[in-house]
């Protein structure tokens, strides 16, 4: 089947995933809301990162830094100075466009990377090319425009200018010498973290592809110099394995070796993993080999020694970097892209399912009395409760069993339990399955270890 | 034992739990950055919050929202225009003071709300106040100066100032519609959010009380005028239930009747809840009733029905509001005062214990292999992954046993098992309780068994 952005944000919506930001006031920004079926995947996403990459490995720590960090911060990492995108505004009808793209369009140019200012607005005046809002020829000159977005502290001081977050990392190295200090950590380890960074982009687009505000889970990972080939290696296997757990098609996703001018100036290498969106193959992660550029400008910036002694080589040095970067919305996104499906039944009809695994489904069982009365509601809610040590489940009574069950394959669960009059007499009750639709009879009181064997087993254990 | 702040920052930071922020460069505006264990323990507190006020109920869904919001929801929930506080800056030392604290301060007033900028300006004048920091009586006029980080959206526009939430309540307000539009909630019902908000404060402090930058647990439930009052007093009830669910004391909550000029404008009944930390009895969380002031002010200002229909009665109304909020960083720091503890033992020895719960506790199990060597480390480590199915496990094989027992006191491990030559033999293991300090002897094949019902019965049922 060929998928549908359209329809899949219609459905984002519908069904209470993803709603568009500031949806009452005409949105914002293209920025979005997750709802309540959305922000329970995302939950899942993020607790089982954190499990798989922190928890569960004996090399990896978490933190969790600010969004707002020392203006320093982003002098050192360079950020204040080439964090730029080339900017052209109409003069007539005030549009704001990204100088490069207008050149690479208008002139067929593959890219525009690395052109000045000077010769951007060269080209400009050159070919005579127009706002591509309102087609008029007056263009500004290009100049570059700082992606991080300002804001201004209450606290007068040289330093009432502040900046949010445009990448979590950086709140990891201004970290790294705490947590060698407090933590029993040896290199080779890593430090991980979750949370919000902020790019002030004028060209957002693709739903939540990209936006103003994301989320990012990244890792950076120290070593010895001599030994970064290895840890990338590794690194770039442990994402696949990442990529399969949430449920994602390996054939989708394409390695792309990054080199030349998009190579960004802190990096030696980079691997791009990118997956076959509806709207192209795309960027979905990204694995990078950063040397020790950060912790050496952060040591240079702030006068603090950031080196490391090797406890049994006692060799004094500042470890170099490799940094796995994952971002959860277009996690998200790749989930949903790739676990959405029309189905034609045998009946004629169509069902929308979405295949999500049942780490990553909002909703992991659903308990449905075949009626409101009898004592069958309080049978179903009880089951439910037993259902909780699965992760979140859901209670519906309302309307036919066939229309509860498709409601149930539109929000992606993997199970429906529905309890009828032969359970109050035979202890038993109903199964379906989510992608085969069939149907098993199951005592009550084999019912928890039925579905943790068949379902649930990698969940609880994991 | 009287407790000491500076003690609990100095033992925060050594321990890996909270460190001062962007630290490196000297700090950032009462700023601080989750270590290690800190952001464990968060980990542990966001996901217990969410378990029991949203999974577990059925009358609760979820939503996560923007940090940028469209800047009318500003404007509607009167933030634009009344969350300020009265500053007035020194003219000879360029610091910048709260005008109401420095009356409230140099003339003994138990609290200068609501009065004006002139009555202020008039009182630091006639009273000759001082600038507190460099003692010269140049104070300019009080203005009001707005609590919310501004910034400027790269896209022009009519609204390219943007603003960071606050709070993060109206987003819930924002997303009303589609939560009853896209799901089958009934009122009563309420949506939670989970996230960070901020405030430009001037005068932040008492470690993580009160800062720029904070997280923030939060509810608004919609219920018809008419039963107001009920769930009021359910969601006062919850919020007790809550508090012994992260282990404070109740004895040490107090509840404060927010009225008068305290009384939020939006509010017609607030409870504070409030807490006996090391520096005073200070407000932890509140539960207001807001009214229909937000829905109806979005209504107002979107052009948006935000009405809902009673599928019973089939009335439309603006339903009101209860709402419970719970600041993250406040619970931590309540958590960390209320299991600090200098013990002193038998021998003359004071050992640093935290009493956390097992629910709160950032490592739940240490497995300790006696010696590292001859088989000892690699049974510890098949164990420890055994007890990975209560949460984040430790593993430490260094230095004499005594001092890593005392380690994992100081983090507040519940429980250590330690792995000796007896082990080999018998399959046993010596399993030692952080509170009691007793050790008891336990067959490895019982262990689980074992932990699950002495510590850990309610995380995995609950």
């Amino acid at each position: 089947m060929k998928k549908n952005m359209e329809k899949i944000v219609g459905w984002a919506k519908r069904k209470g995933f993803i709603y568009p930001g500031s949806d009452i006031y005409g949105g914002f920004g293209n920025s979005y809301t997750y709802g309540p079926y959305g922000v329970e995947m995302k939950n899942n996403l993020k607790t089982t990162w954190w499990k798989m990459f922190v928890n569960d490995r004996a090399d990896m720590v978490g933190i969790d830094g600010g969004i707002l960090l020392h203006p320093k911060t982003w002098k050192a990492s360079g950020h204040v100075d080439t964090f730029n995108d080339p900017m052209v505004d109409c003069k007539k009808c005030q549009a704001r466009h990204r100088a490069d793209h207008l050149i690479e369009d208008a002139l067929d140019i593959k890219s525009a990377d690395g052109m000045s200012c000077e010769e951007i607005s060269q080209k400009i005046k050159n070919n005579q090319i127009k706002c591509p809002k309102c087609g008029a020829t007056e263009l500004t000159e290009a100049r570059q425009f700082n992606l991080m977005f300002e804001t201004q502290m209450a606290k007068t001081g040289e330093d009432s200018t502040a900046y949010l977050r445009p990448e979590t990392a950086q709140a990891i190295f201004l970290e790294f010498k705490n947590v060698i200090d407090t933590t029993r950590v040896k290199v080779p380890f890593g430090i991980g973290q979750i949370g919000k960074a902020f790019r002030n982009e004028i060209t957002p687009g693709n739903f939540i592809f990209r936006v103003l505000e994301f989320e990012q889970m990244e890792i950076e990972y120290f070593v010895h110099e001599s030994e970064w080939e290895e840890h990338f290696d590794k690194w770039v296997s442990a994402m696949y394995d990442w990529c399969e757990c949430i449920g994602l098609d390996r054939q989708k996703i394409h390695e792309l070796d990054v080199d030349g001018e998009a190579l960004a100036h802190y990096s030696k290498k980079t691997i791009d993993f990118e997956y076959e969106f509806p709207f192209g193959i795309k960027e979905l992660y990204g694995c990078a080999y950063r040397t020790n550029f950060d912790l050496n400008n952060h040591e240079k910036a702030s006068g603090k020694k950031l080196t490391y002694r090797d406890p049994q080589t006692n060799e004094v040095y500042l470890p170099h970097v490799i940094e796995p970067t994952f971002g959860v919305d277009r996690s998200i996104l790749a989930i949903i892209c790739e676990a959405y499906d029309e189905e034609e039944l045998d009946d004629g009809a169509t069902r929308t399912v979405m295949h999500f695994n049942t780490r990553m489904a909002p909703v992991k069982v659903a308990v449905l009395p075949l009626m409101k009365k009898d004592g069958l509601p309080e049978k179903a809610k009880a089951i439910q409760q037993q259902c909780q040590c699965f992760g979140n489940t859901e209670y519906d009574e309302g309307g036919a069993i066939g229309k509860r069950y498709r409601r149930q394959d539109e929000i992606g669960t993997p199970v429906c339990i529905t309890v009828d009059y032969d359970t109050l007499e035979d202890e038993s009750v109903t199964v379906r399955d989510r992608d085969t639709m069939k149907q098993d009879r199951i005592k009550i009181s084999d019912l928890v270890d039925y579905l943790a064997t068949k379902y649930f087993k990698k969940n609880l254990n994991a």
